[in-house]
Order: C-alpha cells, then structure tokens, then sequence
C-alpha cells in the first residue's frame, strides 16, 4: 500500500487499540469499587504483578509519581496487606516492594472480569477472526520487545 | 473450536492486548516529562478530550477519585491554562470543566508519538495483516458500543 495509505491504517489502528483496551480495562475494574481499591494503588500493584519486586525509586519512575507519594501509598497499601517491604538479602539497604497474597488475588479478579467481558464481545466473532487476532496481536507484542 | 480452546484464546487475546496497549501507552507518555505533567493531569486531559466538557462530579467518576481530589488537581491544571471552568449557559449553577488549546496540543502530542511508535512497530508486518487487524479492531469496537 502506498504510504498515504499506510499512515491513514497507522492511525486507525493507533485509535481503536486506545477504545478497544479502553473499554476493557473499565469492565476489569468496576471491582475495584468492592474492594474500595484507588487507580494508583491499583496500578502499583499491576506493575509489581507484572515486573516483580521493586524499589520504591523505581515503582515512582514506573508510575510518574514523586519519590514522597509513592512512599505514603506503599505506606496505605502495607497497612491493608497488600504488599511488603522487604529487604534485599545481600544488601539490607536495599528494601524492595513485594506484592502479597490478597494483592494478586486482587490483580487476578481484575484480569478474570477482563476476560469475560472480552469473551462475550468475540462471541459474534468467527473463529478465523478469532485466532487471526491473536496471531497478529502476538506478533506486534514480539516486534516491541525486540525493539 | 471447541470451549477450551475458544478460553485459551481469550485469555492470550487479553494478555496481548494488556501488554501492546501498555508498551505504546508507555511511549505516549515518554513526552509528559518534558512538560512536566502528572499521570493524573494527563488522564483529566484526556478524558476531557475524548468525552467533551464534565462535571467535576462527573469526572471524578471516571478517574475513580475523590471530589476533592479531583477539585484539588483541577484546580492545578487550571492555574496552568490547561483547562478552564465553564458555568452551565441554562444553568449557572453547573460548572463544567473544558479543555483548553494548550491541553487539546498535549494530548495530540501524546497521540501523535503513540502513531510513530506503532508505525515503526508495524513496519514489518505486510499489508495484509495491517488491514486484517484493523479490520478486526474496528469490529470489537463496534461490538463493545452495541453491548
């Protein structure tokens, strides 16, 4: 296709990945409100879930919070155990933020209604579409880590 | 496809649309440094800008914060010309948040370096699966508005 063209996809497909996970991600945390969990301590606790233990340093980069913010909701959500600090093993200076048992079942709940809501949406789908989706959303993934 | 398999791809379509609309998100907001603009003044802005003029109420809602925590940020953003306070033409007593030029040029910024990442990503993948995936996006929007 000429570049016109590819530009006009480009865009489109830039748009509708913004709605379509958008959408998703509202269903997943309409549950949020049961558990009378905020966005930012949601969303530590999906880049903990998704990256590991890390540093207060480096969950405040993560988040674009400031270093004293991202202290006194770790603070909120240790009181709740959620999570932990812990101390590195070879370096006690060192003290990582580790997700505990109630913040994952949490952070799983949340993908869990993800799924369903996205069940019931690629129920109209024929399965070529279905199993092209994931073929081509695959690929994009291994492109951007290889980037 | 039989039930099992028709869960299996749900579940990775869910996983790979979590991790592609993350790693371009992320990119997106690689530019909210420069400008020296908090997560959640980017998420007001952007809000604004896909729904139009809110409440505070209203947007407080959708951020899933408290009102005077929204009042706080708006207050911020409005002493930065971000966004500006509207009265209720009808109704002086409603006031409705509105998005500023200065705000509206942020997030297309934000818009624009999300396109020139993807592109990037997606120029190795050939014109059939860049027709193929938009195709299938546009039809999970379609699907998500009708639900």
């Amino acid at each position: 296709m000429d570049e016109e063209k590819q530009v006009a996809y480009v865009a489109d497909i830039e748009k509708e990945l913004r709605y379509v996970s958008s959408w998703i991600k509202q269903r997943g945390r309409e549950i949020l409100y049961d558990y009378h969990i905020t966005i930012p301590q949601f969303l530590a606790l999906q880049y903990l879930f998704e990256a590991g233990d890390m540093t207060i340093g480096e969950l405040s980069t993560k988040m674009f919070l400031a270093f004293s913010t991202t202290t006194d909701l770790i603070d909120r959500m240790e009181k709740r155990q959620l999570v932990q600090r812990v101390k590195d093993e070879k370096d006690r200076r060192v003290v990582r933020i580790h997700l505990l048992g109630e913040g994952e079942r949490i952070i799983e709940e949340v993908i869990n209604k993800r799924q369903q809501y996205l069940s019931g949406v690629l129920a109209h789908f024929n399965d070529a579409d279905i199993v092209s989706l994931q073929g081509i959303l695959a690929k994009l993934h291994q492109e951007m880590k290889e980037k």
